[in-house]
């Protein structure tokens, strides 16, 4: 997690697109150990980079439905720092961090929204599908809000 | 509950069809109570129910993709005697309550397989929708199987 | 649902405690058919009463590791009228149906937030339980906040 | 994925403990995509050691309760090959990876049980933590049921 661009970018280069978003423990979220279901965490990951393609004027539901293509999760790696339990209020922090013809990478930042406490950094890299599942290259309306033309 | 017609069946009617599944509790299912979460019992009967038609001699993955009907659930009722637990055996029966010209209505009784506590008494009614999700009449697979022409 | 409290009651009478919660669905939320998985509703229907038990002061994740009681599922009912989709913004209106001496019972009215379409009614049912998991008198601190001392 | 001992072992070399489970999917487990929604195969897994931890004579589930200690993910990661859909049938082979003082890792090749299509491979690392929470050595029980005294 440590090589996310946002961390590292130098000043003159524009930072990664990010967004932030809050949501709060749900109680089907948890359990018998009293914490978050190690898995509800890649749930939350998918509320945070929907969130980012909608900061970029990218609703995702539109893309599925009138583009006609699907962002399908190849890969994902994901690091438990500390846990949340029910009724926390979570802060998800995503940032692109990489985009390729094909595919498109982001970093995750899971934090507790009040004490600010780490709780699972992750990292996804989505391909782009048509309908019948076939990879194919990000439209070019994607590869365009993400700045890399 | 109490008025399944299996319950009630006077020997010279035939038995309703039913179908019994088996299955083992997931951490996942668990909440923070330690015990069952109580939503996924629904997930439960939706395998019991697929069981049974698949007992009819009617993959229900088939009838969404050939025929292009899909069953909704339009009503669902769950009473809840008893608590499951982490890697509790469970055993699912269901059972054809009601067949009508668009919806069929199944009993479940969820109970641990080896003590055979009842858990989880419960009644849904599906709908039959065509692809635009208009209710339809059922098949006639359907009724044949499900024993109404 | 027809005899919900709220809509019944005469000028005179308070109105019954009730809380709104807005939420945004999710993709892991969604089924194959398209809408969201049936089942789910339960989850918003929790995140429903634990919003109007925090409005009358009772923060729920409190109440079970202080106080040392839970609320557990007891009954639920649910019709089905109309489907969400993903990312739909959705409103859950949660209203105090009944109070008894070792249950409450909570009428939920699930609607799309911007077409105001109703999707789901559902009642639940809860039983006040010790950690032991035997049934007890609700404690006067919830008796007092729902307002049936 | 390719480091597992399993494919890497040469004979004179005891084999890593393994095991197999079989599942089928679950309507609730799919998504709008129409095939298996991502974070539920990190549920598979789960699964896949409990069953590996039980043929070793070890339920995990009484390892919660008498033993006092928890198996937490630290670390998972995933990648994706193909999809699962619908009332597939799924065979889950989870492999023990490697045992530590504190951490177990566990492989995972999930793949279409009649075909024999991968779908998913993981690896997942759990910590051992004591009823607080604290990360304490593998009980030597456990250690030795994994063959690593």
């Amino acid at each position: 997690m440590s090589d996310s661009p946002a961390d590292a970018a130098p000043p003159q280069v524009p930072a990664a697109p990010s967004a932030v978003v809050e949501l709060r423990v749900r109680y089907a979220e948890t359990d018998q150990m009293g914490v978050v279901y190690h898995a509800n965490y890649l749930v939350w990951c998918e509320i945070g980079r929907t969130e980012l393609i909608r900061t970029l004027g990218l609703p995702y539901a539109e893309l599925e439905r009138s583009v006609g293509i699907l962002l399908a999760v190849a890969d994902a790696s994901l690091r438990y720092h500390a846990s949340a339990r029910y009724d926390d209020p979570i802060r998800v922090v995503t940032t692109l961090a990489d985009v390729r013809s094909r595919t498109i990478t982001f970093d995750y930042l899971i934090a507790h929204a009040e004490t600010g406490e780490r709780l699972v950094t992750a990292r996804t890299t989505l391909v782009c599908l048509d309908r019948t599942g076939r990879p194919v290259t990000l439209p070019a309306m994607l590869r365009d809000a993400f700045g890399r033309s």
